[in-house]
């Protein structure tokens, strides 16, 4: 055993690199008869890995045609990662063995651990307390390893008869079989990887440490992740962040769209929180790029691999497929990016190029003379990129499919529109975007032209390579934003009772937030009629009465609301009246009496319930229809930021009404955001001890801003 | 010339079907000098046409390396298609020549004509009068022309070095440059054409009238359209019908999605209809699929190409990817297809089957042990198959993209499933689609191992796949319920004046409304104060007094509305404030007076306004800020039928508040069709003379329903 092997990494980054960057590896269990173990074996011989692969089996002298060795011990030189597929009963034995000797990096590929239930979740923390205690680290158990293109190297148990490119992405995969489908998309798209892993069972090493690994890793320009679930959403959320700071694009597929997360909570607004809105709220607020599909995945991906940060959304498109135009503009508006006219200098340096029958407008239709002008589209580009109102551009132009006549033609029209791009980057600023028309595959004669062209990444089909440019434009928005915004915090602590518990009624729950300056109104519990009156008259006639009773939801459907109340009397007949109703439906304090606000405005929901992955989340919605018919809401983690709020607001599918509608006053923006982050800043605050909070409704019209009702459940 | 030749075709269809299947072609003003002519050429030699290719030029003799002819009279023998390509000018000589000589067909890919401006369109209209005259029949001109699969040959001005695959898609496009695309994605995805053809200016042979060719061509299983604009709706209408009656799906990519129709229309209803959600609407009703991309085209045409119409919604998946199978169950609840948890018995079916870590639930991974185990996922699939709670299975295979060591072992599973796939559909009639993960290309290798397993049709990638799935259950409910639906006509003629004509006013429209047993609320004119009192007298208190003023709109906002008054006094007073409101604002005729109604139910907007290429529209919305705020509105080409209008409900994001929601009884929807489905069979009956017709609010109070508000314009 050479120093070297031993001498132990010295951070988890550190060692998290030494586990895919391994100098030599042994498979633990190699055997003839297993196909897994072939297949490791041919990937570790035939990818280009210049270390020695070792074969350890206790009972074979010869594995695969070569020598094999009964133990790791019996290797003799430093074993710097064992791929492990033994049994599950001798992974923990072997693994020791191999530690003992110095290997600190293991992938097991090994099932039977925390997947099966109790028995295996015992022998996995066992695994993991070994590792811990003597400074491991394991990729795995239940999981097919990772492929590291740029070290030409893959302990992997999965068979990939193509070459694979070393390039800028990172997969990270919460599933072992899908990873084949997403190495054929790569070699379909041309596009070049870092590192391949499966995460396997997560037993130590989790998808979020694996991100923030590659946030620092020089080869990875983008990381792509296939999710099931994220367990660490504190790790996740930091190593998210740490990207978008790093200008690394994080793409991601979350499953689990469709399971509507059914939650038990007494707050209204938990039924505005779905799971799976919670993890696009969340994704939004980190930067993270939310995917529907693999191709969308790679597609974007590879984009963003190859553009970077995009300097904004106003598009200039050159195609020579009129058609191709039409498909462009619809999908340009779906993703909210401009395809702004053409300014008069753009359109008179068209006029000089363009045949006569071609109109200069955006998207540009070059027409299909470029068949012969081949120079059209290079300089349709040249025409368009110093446009003062385009931001990038996006040309139609791909390597062909299948070789013709005249090969060379291919490759000279590549290298032309090549250096057309060079050329504009460097003179005007202006990235260009390749795009084909359709998502087929970048032939293997494709592939050629374009090394023999140098020409750059192509972005699949007007469908997806739109969508990707789209979701680059507003990462880039998000990453250029970043630094401008903090999250709002409260300097005052709350007084708050030693230990709140419980539902609180209404009238609490308003002094709460008014003790935070949150605008409430004046809000005064009455146990008597009398006292009930008394209130009314302070306060100032109409009033309100409503049933005054902790954790009674929907008040008025029992009749425990009086509106409009002018008089006294009426408010004494009320007060009874409120009691009553609310008896029936269990314990009462007495009424609640306000001043009674006439109809208008808007009313919103704001809440902050606690989602029990990702911890307290700040909901805001429109009321009554709004939310129960529509689910019209948004969400967003706390803490949150002021552009956080007022994207929320301008997400609402009613946002329309905030601005005023039908004689309304348009809602005062400014102050309705300071309000809603005053009560994200409140809940951040509570903290733990808060299970609920929630305003409904929050009366917005005009500059005021009140909250009328509100709600705070507090955890046990 | 021989008779055969000059035997003109007897109908419409048979002579574009002897456009699309000549024995011989005459490439009119080929030359070297072009690059047209040289692809025309090559396409029609090396395409396998049997019959004789022409080559005319007045001044050459020799063309492409082949002997030339000055003119089609100097051939000597009988030309079925002459495919054009001289300069504009010289188009209709040479046409005449032609025709002359007993040509009967032509492509004419010369531009210059209608898409240039007056001049052309003169010309254009020049060559059609020409070609009705003398029984021509024209593709184009300034179209690229067809490749016709079946028979080898392709007179089309594209270069496509790919073979084509004759087989069951029709492509129609309104775009030349795009057939490239197409042609690359069909060989991608290995499906076969029957024709494809590049529309051009539509002179004389319309999109429509290919289309109604197809559903009679015996080739053509899938009529697949790219569509910028339909000119004759009616026969594309017509045309639709009839392919969905003969089971032939017709699948559409329609363009300008995003250019929002701007609409003169007094009637509200105008800003519900969008020129695109009309089309939207139109496509549903006549069943025609519409998807965004070329891939989700091609994607479609080939599932159903291959499977014809699917029995149901409930899908069986069978993956050897649990990530997959992840990805499936999002995209199911997508397209609302169902994935139901297994009958007991195919439980106890896998059970046997499957290793004993696996879950024997849909969808099923039947894991990696596929590795081990060849036979797993056919074993699978027969286990599902017959399970009564599946319509079809969705199994996950497909042949590799790359040879592999053991080429044999891919031929033989190929093999097992195909004939797992044929046993299942004789044993349980349960049709079973393959699919892949990822739209990569079937490569030539895959294409290799599919003819050598007969390997069915595989669709590609889980996100297009599933798409593909989704419109086929669709379309295929379309067909099933095509003939237990009638639209609604109306027997009696509505008594109107002779010439009706402008706006009229509230009650007169309620009256028209009204004879037509449209239930509308109790409606009095009154010009004078005293009038209205005895209306209200006689109507029963309390009752609403509008102003009568015909094209006021929104009333209510300047004033013009009193509600809830309860003696004659406050009908005076009102009579004459509304009367002094909406003079302001133009003629008045006086007050309308009804009952009032109290607030609770709810209210819709039911309207038929006339779509400039579609013609009658009749629309559906939620009113107040559902149409205004949300533009949640349904619409349906008239006339409609009961199902339609059913449809249209469901469709509503608001349709929930139709089902009572927050202590509201439910709506009588059966009631509520009825209205509306007579409100269309009125506007239907009154044909070309309406303008508009809308009912706002159309009161919904469960059994209640009833108009209360009504505007009508007639067509000047």
């Amino acid at each position: 055993m050479t120093s070297e092997a031993t001498v132990a990494p010295t951070g988890p980054a550190e060692r998290i690199r030494a586990l895919f960057n391994p100098r030599s590896v042994a498979l633990v269990g190699a055997t003839d008869k297993s196909l897994w173990s072939w297949t490791v074996y041919r990937n570790m011989c035939e990818r280009g890995f210049s270390g020695p692969v070792h074969l350890v089996n206790p009972t074979a002298d010869t594995v695969h045609g070569a020598p094999a060795h009964p133990s790791v011990a019996a290797i003799g030189e430093p074993v710097d990662l064992a791929y492990v597929m033994v049994p599950t009963e001798a992974v923990l034995p072997v693994v020791a063995e191999a530690a003992e000797h110095g290997t600190r990096s293991f992938v097991i590929l090994t099932a039977g651990f925390g997947e099966t239930g109790t028995g295996g979740r015992a022998l996995e923390a066992e695994l993991v307390d070994y590792a811990h205690r003597n400074g491991l680290l394991i990729l795995g158990p239940n999981g097919n390893g990772y492929i590291n293109a740029a070290a030409g190297m893959a302990p992997f148990g999965l068979p990939f008869p193509q070459s694979i490119k070393p390039g800028g992405i990172a997969f990270v995969l919460q599933s072992g079989a899908l990873t084949t489908s997403l190495l054929s998309l790569a070699d379909a798209r041309d596009v070049g990887l870092s590192l391949m892993v499966a995460m396997g069972n997560e037993a130590m090493l989790s998808l979020s440490d694996v991100v923030d690994y590659l946030v620092d890793d020089p080869a990875t320009k983008v990381i792509a992740l296939f999710v099931e679930s994220i367990r660490d959403t504190d790790a996740f959320r930091a190593a998210a962040q740490r990207a978008l700071r790093a200008g690394k694009p994080v793409v991601a597929i979350k499953v689990g769209r469709s399971q509507a997360g059914a939650r038990a909570a007494l707050a209204h607004t938990g039924s505005l929180v779905g799971d799976d809105s919670v993890v696009d709220a969340a994704f939004r607020q980190m930067g993270v790029i939310r995917v529907r599909s693999l191709e969308e995945l790679v597609v974007t991906s590879g984009l963003l691999a190859a553009t970077g940060e995009l300097p904004g959304a106003r598009i200039g498109v050159v195609s020579p497929s009129g058609g191709a135009c039409d498909l462009v503009a619809d999908r340009a508006a779906d993703e909210g990016l401009e395809v702004p006219e053409y300014h008069p200098e753009t359109v008179a340096r068209l006029r000089e190029i363009l045949p006569e029958f071609a109109r200069a407008h955006n998207p540009l239709d070059v027409t299909g003379y470029i068949l012969v002008n081949p120079t059209l589209l290079s300089d349709a580009v040249r025409a368009v990129a110093p446009d003062p109102g385009v931001d990038l551009v996006l040309a139609f132009a791909e390597p062909p499919r299948y070789p013709t006549a005249a090969p060379q033609v291919a490759i000279d029209r590549a290298k032309a529109i090549t250096s057309t791009i060079e050329e504009v980057r460097d003179r005007h600023g202006t990235p260009v975007v390749l795009l084909g028309n359709v998502l087929t595959d970048v032939t293997e004669h494709a592939k050629g032209v374009r090394e023999q062209s140098g020409m750059p990444h192509v972005g699949g089909g007007i469908e997806m390579g739109v969508s990707a440019v789209g979701h680059a434009v507003r990462w880039s928005r998000a990453r250029r934003r970043m630094d401008s915004v903090v999250p709002r915090a409260r300097a005052t602590e709350p007084a708050l009772p030693r230990q709140p518990g419980g539902v609180w009624a209404e009238h609490q729950a308003i002094e709460l937030l008014s003790a935070a300056e949150i605008p409430t109104a004046p809000t005064s519990l009455a146990r008597d009629a009398e006292t009930a009156a008394a209130a009314a008259s302070r306060i100032g006639f109409p009033v309100v009465v409503k049933v005054a009773a902790p954790g009674l939801a929907h008040k008025s459907d029992i009749g425990g609301v009086r509106l409009g109340l002018r008089t006294v009397e009426e408010v004494r007949a009320a007060h009874e009246a409120v009691v009553a109703a609310g008896a029936a439906h269990g314990e009462v304090l007495g009424s609640t009496v306000q001043p009674y606000r006439p109809p208008g405005g808007v009313e919103l929901i704001v809440g902050v319930v606690r989602d029990p992955l990702w911890g307290a989340v700040l909901a805001v919605g429109l009321g009554g229809v709004w939310v129960e018919v529509l689910g019209d809401s948004a969400q967003r983690l706390l803490p949150v930021t002021q552009a956080d709020v007022r994207d929320m607001l301008a997400e609402l599918r009613g946002a329309e009404l905030l601005r005023g509608v039908r004689g309304q006053p348009a809602a005062d923006l400014d102050r309705l955001v300071e309000v809603v982050l005053g009560v994200g800043a409140l809940a951040h605050q509570l903290g733990e001890r808060l299970e609920s909070l929630e305003i409904n409704p929050l009366r917005v019209s005009g500059t005021e801003v009140e909250a009328l009702d509100a709600l705070v459940v507090w955890r046990e």
